[in-house]
């Protein structure tokens, strides 16, 4: 499988800054011409996808507050949920940019927290293959400092919250939040870690 | 916060048939206006996001097999990695469509394994909100069956993997393949099931 497949050409058809759509042509393994949409944030034609995985889109931040024994998470607006959803820190790579940094900087800037140390780090991930090229890169980190919104930019209107287990538990009852998938699958996991440890994070 | 962002206007700026580009004029809290690109699968100018929450555009399955006492993940192409991805079965819902059944049609077309219980189901929850509106509810399901490929759709090239907590550890070590964000977090979180549980899923 995957043999058979055979990409043609890879064609931009909108010519925006940010986020702009590709068109793939390709054989399937019937040998039918196929298209297929995708978004991408890239400026020009996609690379191989074997280059693509070593320098993710952006870096997904999961960030644990050693002092507050907490789990840390924001709220944030958002213009295509017209409103604002419980996610993670997160930013985008600058071009050659070390992931770490991207992370220590983003936690800053969105939350005043400073990066203490990176627990772990998952390869590039796609997160939604059927609509975009866009890869992430979560890390789990631990951090210090005290919440804060003055590091914020004028764009960003971020929250920030530090969640004990049981408090997670009670963000995901709650009907009238939205949330980012990677934040409530990390919430859900959290939340269930207190059966096992008691209400802390291990 | 939230509360001083004002959305006026949202304009379609593309005309494909699965995936557009949409541009959101806001004022931000500062009271400047701002312009947000996003990517969506809807036809026309979304709606509220309240609305939207009630369908998600997708649904996700974590199919674990009773029998076989392991969890199944598809190892499918992807035009967007000019190659495949790891992930889990999924579809989109079609318009009136109860979520279990769209699981229920898409694991068999996909698996040929047939849902036979859901254990749960998430809220409607965003992708990559900074890069579109999809939304997916992701379903926690039981399945029986032999897996097969003769119900793949043309455009489909699916092939059906079934791991135990161990197996999936040893996919997560293989730097080789590229993984879907939600097949990873749900790998590992089962992948760590093992320590607590030895070798199998509860």
């Amino acid at each position: 499988m995957g043999i058979s497949v055979k990409i043609q050409d890879i064609i931009k058809i909108t010519n925006e800054k940010f986020l702009n759509l590709y068109k793939i042509k390709y054989t399937d393994r019937n040998n039918q011409d196929k298209n297929w949409i995708f978004a991408s944030r890239q400026q020009d034609v996609p690379s191989e996808s074997n280059e693509r995985k070593q320098a993710p889109d952006a870096v997904v931040i999961v960030p644990f507050h050693k002092i507050e024994n907490k789990l840390v998470i924001i709220k944030e607006f958002r213009p295509v949920l017209q409103g604002c959803q419980y996610s993670l820190p997160a930013g985008l790579v600058e071009k050659g940019e070390p992931i770490a940094e991207t992370a220590q900087r983003e936690l800053f800037e969105e939350t005043g927290l400073s990066l203490t140390r990176v627990i772990s780090q998952s390869p590039a991930t796609y997160v939604s293959a059927g609509l975009t090229d866009e890869t992430i890169c979560l890390m789990h980190v631990e951090c210090e400092g005290t919440p804060s919104r003055q590091f914020l930019e004028d764009s960003e209107d971020i929250e920030v919250l530090m969640v004990s287990p049981r408090e997670a538990e009670e963000l995901l009852a709650n009907k009238d939040i939205h949330f980012d998938v990677k934040a409530w699958l990390i919430l859900k996991n959290y939340a269930s870690s207190r059966n096992i440890f008691g209400d802390s994070f291990s």
